[in-house]
């Protein structure tokens, strides 16, 4: 019952065809739709539903809003009632609104984001099938990402994540895996990570000066595949914003690079650990923040806390 | 609510102080309490209940019970009612009857073999805490497991492997991920492999001449964990079933071998993919049963089908 | 001066097609040269010089000789000299006689393979080129093998083994880095493993019932690759005699299979050691033989011992 | 014949006991000589003779001298006569005046580096021993360094670069692997990549401000060793300059980092490709130089160009 993982994040971009190229060449996406007006969805080879992303050609580089599948039909009424319960007005989207999904619930979350849950996206399978299926696809574009694995939202300062957080583990039963304590006491959270799956995130909220997405992740297996990534990038002129890296929260290894638009997104390799409602919350203090996000130097690196995406329509 | 993950696995052991320098030694546990009657209780550096393991001293290497442990203690109660409604006697067992646990409930699986769930174990914690922690122990010893990952139980021919794969999806709401079918049309699962987190499997079971547990397995990162395991395995002379592999079932990278006492082991690695309910159940047919356990041949390789575990008291 | 590296392996196959799809798509070299009698040349995409492969359409899978690449052709007459006073005769064919080859010095090694030097072969160059080059060729096939790296050459026996050990050492100045000794005190060397590069090995030696090749390797950068490597195997169906292996001898990271014709091949990942002409030869005993050839587990595996190539002609 | 690789640092360092427990503890070398006036020599497991690194207390973190070993006693003579023809001026030093060598031969490369060869030094052995070796040893200690592999030496300008590569090559017999090529028309080599033995490089020269090292480098095997390098250096607060990144010059895998004194060190990973004599000399243009360096990012990172060790009695 309840949110099972993320189902799609919906951006705009500046040039579409540029942005095809670089989806489907460089990370190995599959374009499975097209609109009149240009827009694509597209999916990893390692998805069943018909996209994970979506990309609407546009002037500005922003976010429209991110979508999360539930497990049954049903658990939309439920949600709904506990959602207005918590002072937030939602609205049902009629099936075919958000395109080859069900009904949809649309809603703000406490943090200002659009969000979309619904329960049925049109199936297409994983490319490699259901049947005696190969480990991965030989016949994989680029990067060959997985996945769409997280994403890490930008609110307006720890307040806003702290409530958007709590809005989270109360009405939606995610775990609360990580956090970033500052402030007197170490009483301000300015950075969360929470799960419905058993992987350490499936959604973040970091504390900044505006509404938007910092970035979002695709999923690679490992630490060699992070190396073959940036090999990938570099031989397309990527433009990479932070090379390889442990993260220290999560444990994940990572790279941060920004699409032909200047979307920031991330590779995000490996299990971490087995996220679990009992396991204790891992709290990184002030003075260790940046060892938390860059493990190795414990400093700030890239454009971490200045490039991002605005929320469009803000 | 329900099944969160596997919580221990309780064998009998022939020489309890050579199980204890393997286990400590070469796997990287650390004992946590020791009996009076010489019983070992242990934990994974990235554990933080107080044991997954426990080892009986005994003049056989058999099998006692595996145990889960669920969210809430209420959970117990709920679960109690569907056991019973399926036609399956359960006892609860007061709290510290199972070592350092709360109450929990005792029955035999529908496959026969004895199960028990908790909601409360004595808590340790990680051997790197949970403040600014390390991602992994430097002081680590040897293959520095993990976490007990999942077993898989052997049962008594398909049947028994179907019945108990449908009590685990109806009552304990499990997936199932993947499957073997054999027989005409392919209609007798003859393995099946189900989780209750979002990875491949929690717990699985195989059809065999005799009940009891084929392995459990030990949570590794990746594919060079697996060769620094297998390393460390041949300078301690460990007896190594099977070398590195990859399974098609559940992607895993993987390596079989024995404890002195001749359990069957695995050092399990990679996240494979991320397991949900609405994934589509894969399914290897029975000319590429042995493609699925060992990827790379599509052969048996060495004693899988005969070295296995018995369950006590049968 | 001297031999700088293994030049080509000269084979017959038993289809020609099937070879060329095997070892274009499934190992990734590239066919540079196609005579009219359907013999093929082929490079790795690492390789400067026109082809390090020579497939002959033929009604045998045989071995036909191997080729060493010295460093000036003046190495040639000075290299005649020596092997000629080692009691050895030899033969000097005419440019182009070795295709794409200048003239070539053609004789038998005291084990009985047909062995040839040349100076000089057509360039190509690498196929990332040698300006601002990437670190591997995005556009590569399967495998994407780097180069052929050694060849193990079966031998009547360890006297032969001897003979021909101390011919490379005392005419060619090979290093001998690793060695089996078996037999009374260990003074009969089983197996040898011999240096002109500072890799552990650019050829062996090993005793067997007859004179051929127990395989040839291609050269991967490291584990991961070997992985990689086996999954593309089992995705074509390659037939794989020994899967992913550590060898205790060069710590190479391996895999044997075989091609369309039986010849036995090698995927060998890992710099192992740095060989120098000072570093003490490493010595496997007897009883730890195995070892040194499967590390994990210490015993024979697959079919090492009886399955390899003859010598053509013999 | 000649030089077969590096044979030792000579460093002075700021406090004798702080580089100790760094190099022992974090960087896995071991003490194997201490003289009265604090001085330490170090070795790595995978080396054989008694030492390759000489730390000397000191008020100053400056270079000393730099020794190659050659093969012979006897290759001295002959390269005393070619340095001497070439215009340099040498000195045998009596056997011990380099501690536990040989005599050795000093004398100042064109770029003003003090330069020793020597033929003879005591022999220890690697950690793992010579019969039946495990593959890495077990009891090592943090980074676990194989080898110090090569060192940067940073000249003063082009002309410097060019004059020392030309006689690295003509008295030396080094081969050149790659170049970086700046000015008009790319005429002037702005740095240098050198090897004697079959690895991407043995010694290298980059145009600096001064005469000094800019870090000397430990051999690691692959990708993965050189995250668990970083993570090991996260633990102990190692300050790191450059976080895990690809060269494209070598192709090797890298990090850099300084030791307690702010000598830059590197982790140099992976065999790259075969050096050969006749492999064409691989150029980075001006425009593509930080690709060389840098290769994911293609620009400038952390303190490369003005980070690095002075030149002791200059």
């Amino acid at each position: 019952m309840g949110i099972m993982r993320i189902g799609h994040v919906d951006l705009n971009v500046l040039n579409i065809e540029e942005s095809r190229n670089y989806y489907v060449n460089i990370m190995g996406l599959t374009v499975t739709r097209e609109d009149a007006d240009g827009t694509l969805y597209l999916k990893c080879w390692d998805e069943w539903d018909k996209y994970s992303l979506i990309l609407r050609p546009s002037e500005e580089a922003t976010f429209n809003r991110i979508a999360y599948k539930v497990r049954n039909d049903s658990d939309l009424d439920e949600l709904k009632i506990k959602i207005e319960n918590y002072g937030i007005s939602t609205q049902f989207l009629e099936a075919g609104v958000v395109a080859d999904c069900g009904r949809s619930l649309s809603f703000k979350l406490p943090s200002g984001h659009d969000f979309i849950l619904y329960a049925h996206k049109e199936f297409i399978g994983k490319d490699t099938g259901d049947t005696n299926p190969a480990p991965w696809p030989f016949e994989g574009k680029g990067i060959k990402a997985h996945w769409i694995d997280h994403a890490l939202m930008m609110c307006q300062g720890p307040e806003s994540v702290m409530e958007v957080t709590k809005f989270f583990i109360d009405v939606f039963d995610f775990t609360l895996t990580e956090q970033v304590c500052v402030g007197p006491n170490g009483s301000l959270q300015a950075a969360t990570w929470l799960a419905c799956s058993t992987t350490p995130h499936d959604i973040a909220f970091v504390a900044g000066p505006e509404v938007g997405m910092h970035h979002f992740a695709f999923f690679l297996d490992g630490w060699n595949d992070i190396l073959r990534a940036a090999d990938v990038m570099a031989m397309h002129d990527v433009k990479i914003d932070v090379t390889p890296q442990r993260h220290g929260i999560t444990r994940g290894e990572t790279i941060y690079f920004f699409d032909p638009s200047g979307h920031r997104l991330e590779t995000f390799a490996g299990l971490g650990y087995l996220a679990q409602p009992d396991m204790p919350v891992i709290t990184w203090t002030e003075d260790e923040l940046w060892r938390g996000i860059f493990y190795h130097t414990g400093v700030e690196n890239g454009a971490f806390t200045t490039a991002y995406t605005l929320h469009a329509y803000r």
